[in-house]
């Protein structure tokens, strides 16, 4: 497939050389972090401003041309892929900070701004952006997928963390929802609609996010357990007694043999907590007091507490780099990945009964987590060219989310939908997914938006 | 108007006695607390179950009947007025809590249930329900309004505590939305949409609520400032310095003269912050001190500590009766409530600006907020006879809301959109409240739920 002729003309005029049909370019917006693959995009285009953004959308709009936006490329399910062809928006080109409002403790930005970046940027205000999702995504792509990670469990995921959006709508019209006051009661919440959309709904050309004061104290620790189940019960039991965990990560045996060897750890090979606590010296002290205490009773042991920034920069670096690692478990592997959340009183049980599926299939598939809020993922390791493995990793994961679902959990703790989980939302929503399809029919009634994510298809 | 004959044979047959059209129960389902007064429905049905809502709404869709859900009555804006007749829903039967679950700190329950009756409920649990707008509103209604109050600085709105819904869609259909999971990135947030939709897209009847753990600590004070603008700077200085305020409010003068003249009180005719830290002994301390020395720098005096849970509940009933205690200001006034909401560095600026227009306007127009969120409301009293003066004390409100659009506010902050904010929606929202009204249009396309608030009127 090939842009239809007037439209490349249009764009070509709008663009300039900022529009590339080239195949270099087109494959690497075919590229996907995960085993999702999709042929690439027909062009790709990297707008510079909002009004680019909007005649972009109009144009492609009117001749039926479909639009995916592109972050960081660091989506796990492939969202940006371009499943039905047409046009790839890459926003590296919209990566500027535009105002930090330290009194009001909000900074906006455009998309293409990456979380390091923005933290970067931050540095000097004493303030940070919380969310932490491990990869250095776009802000853009976070918020449309309604990322979380590490310290959503203290800080929130987007959902909490986006206060207003710009938004380019399938025509074109640029809206812009919520404000820069903490709260809003006027109106439906359409920044909550529009994060967590998967750029089927519109496309975000700025954000307005709430930033958080650098805490005063910060320490982190990383501790053992003898199995799986006495870890995951320190955790819930841990997150029951209201201690405020800035993080509380969960790791497999498996995955600390991973650590020690790609990431030149020396773990013993046992479950473990990774976790952080942040505030006053006091408060700090009392807080990482009594999870010991808890810990204790759980038969933790070999409590490494990482003291200097550097030590702590270095214990995240590992947890956020658990995937790559997890890979290198099987040479030439691809991870199916699963990402479930549950109630905390039915995570032990979930982490559990996940953990026995993998083994009874024979799999290698190391279990990681952000359990301080019931979300943990699996990595099933599968050889990508053979179609009965991933097929039944698939059906292994399936049998999670099902399990999820049973005890009031979700598909999706924070991946979000893509290709991978579209399968699994009538399972999850029944009839609200057709709601979902409605809301899209009304925003974008010629499908020109990621079209085949997320909501049904069109009859 | 009165119901179509067929409609009423249905609806006698589903409900039997719990239908009625009789004047009284009418009238009543057009009381509002505020001057808001439109004809009362044509009539009131008090359903018992979700089935029976279901059949309830399909039943009016069909004759394009308008269908307005009505909870305990306290809305401040006139949301629940059948201004094109129709029938009420009122949800006084169906007040059942359905689950409380301690490990998960969530609680099930039906849409009637208020906030009173609720963490009554909990009591023995150590669990409370957080969100406290004062008047002893329904759940249902609290969702629909996306209401907050004194302690969303702390634990947040409704938008952050409801996790997942029933909702009974305008032909019938029963949906859930959400999951019990603490987060979830399946789709669009459908929950969000519906909290604050003010029963315009469905109508709730199931909640899924976050709970807190009750503090092990409290301490809560009152204390006199010299001037509006030293108090107002004050709360700015104490957010931005990050102590984790679980109340901070302030009362303006006028208020301060009517909690002694209504509320039996002895304050200073002086602008007042009423305060409350919630946590261990060690970090209330701490927070009440930090607190105490910035109050001091802006000349904070008479501080009062209330000690015991009796003093507390004292101190907080006062401040819940603010409205009707500045009411008595002016006997037989009624009030024209303001409810902006603006980014804390405007604050000090927007409630001075709000004081000086009151005044060079000659209304006794008290002013009481959620100043930690940078929500504040005035209070302007005028004699509902007085057309003139209604007209005057309307044009003060829309200059304040103004004020806030123009420094990136909202016009409402938690009272919600009902009658007395829907004109200044295009203010706020341009071309998105058109998409308000597609969403609204897909979800209900024959008008049928609350019709005539929140999103354009259709051509």
């Amino acid at each position: 497939m090939s842009l239809p002729e007037n439209l490349r003309n249009r764009l070509c005029d709008l663009l300039g050389d900022r529009l590339s049909e080239g195949a270099a370019d087109r494959d690497h917006h075919a590229q996907s972090e995960s085993f999702h693959r999709a042929p690439p995009p027909d062009a790709v285009a990297w707008p510079e401003t909002t009004q680019e953004v909007s005649a972009i959308l109009a144009a492609c709009d009117e001749v039926g041309v479909p639009v995916i936006a592109w972050g960081a490329g660091t989506s796990l399910e492939g969202h940006a892929l371009a499943v039905r062809g047409g046009l790839t928006l890459d926003f590296g080109r919209m990566d500027r900070v535009l105002e930090v409002r330290p009194e009001d403790m909000t900074v906006s930005i455009q998309p293409g701004v990456t979380r390091e970046a923005l933290n970067q940027e931050l540095r000097a205000t004493g303030l940070f952006f919380s969310v932490d999702p491990g990869a250095n995504a776009s802000l853009g792509g976070m918020a449309a997928t309604r990322a979380s990670g590490t310290t959503a469990v203290r800080y929130g995921t987007m959902r909490d963390n986006v206060l207003a959006l710009e938004v380019v709508l399938a025509d074109g019209r640029i809206i812009r929802t919520g404000t820069r006051a903490a709260k809003s009661s006027a109106g439906y919440d359409l920044t909550a609609l529009f994060v967590g959309s998967e750029g089927t709904l519109g496309i975000i050309t700025e954000l307005t996010l709430r930033l958080h004061g650098q805490p005063e104290q910060v320490a982190a620790a990383v501790c053992a357990f003898d199995d799986l189940d006495r870890a995951v019960e320190c955790v819930s039991t841990t997150i029951q007694s209201g201690i405020p965990m800035a993080r509380i990560e969960f790791v497999d045996a498996a995955t600390a043999r991973a650590f020690n060897g790609y990431a030149g750890a020396s773990l013993p090979e046992l479950p473990h907590l990774m976790v952080e606590f942040h505030g006053s010296p006091g408060a700090v002290r009392e807080d990482a007091e009594r999870f010991g205490e808890i810990a204790a009773d759980y038969g933790a042991k070999g409590f490494d507490w990482a003291t200097t920034p550097e030590d702590r920069a270095r214990l995240w670096r590992m947890r956020h780099g658990a995937y790559h690692a997890c890979l290198s478990l099987r040479p030439g592997a691809s991870g199916v990945l699963t990402d479930i959340c549950v109630p905390m009183s039915e995570l032990p049980a979930a982490v559990h009964a996940a953990a026995e599926d993998i083994a009874a299939n024979g799999f290698i598939g190391p279990i990681v987590g952000h359990v301080g809020d019931g979300n943990f993922h699996s990595i099933l390791l599968v050889d990508p060219g053979d179609e009965a493995e991933v097929a039944r990793a698939k059906e292994v994961a399936f049998r999670m989310a099902e399990r999820a679902l049973a005890v009031g959990g979700t598909i999706t703790g924070e991946h979000g939908v893509g290709l991978g989980k579209r399968a699994l939302m009538p399972a999850q929503h029944g009839e609200a997914w057709q709601v979902m399809g409605a809301i899209k029919a009304a925003l974008d009634p010629r499908d020109t938006l990621n079209p085949g994510k997320l909501v049904p298809d069109r009859n």
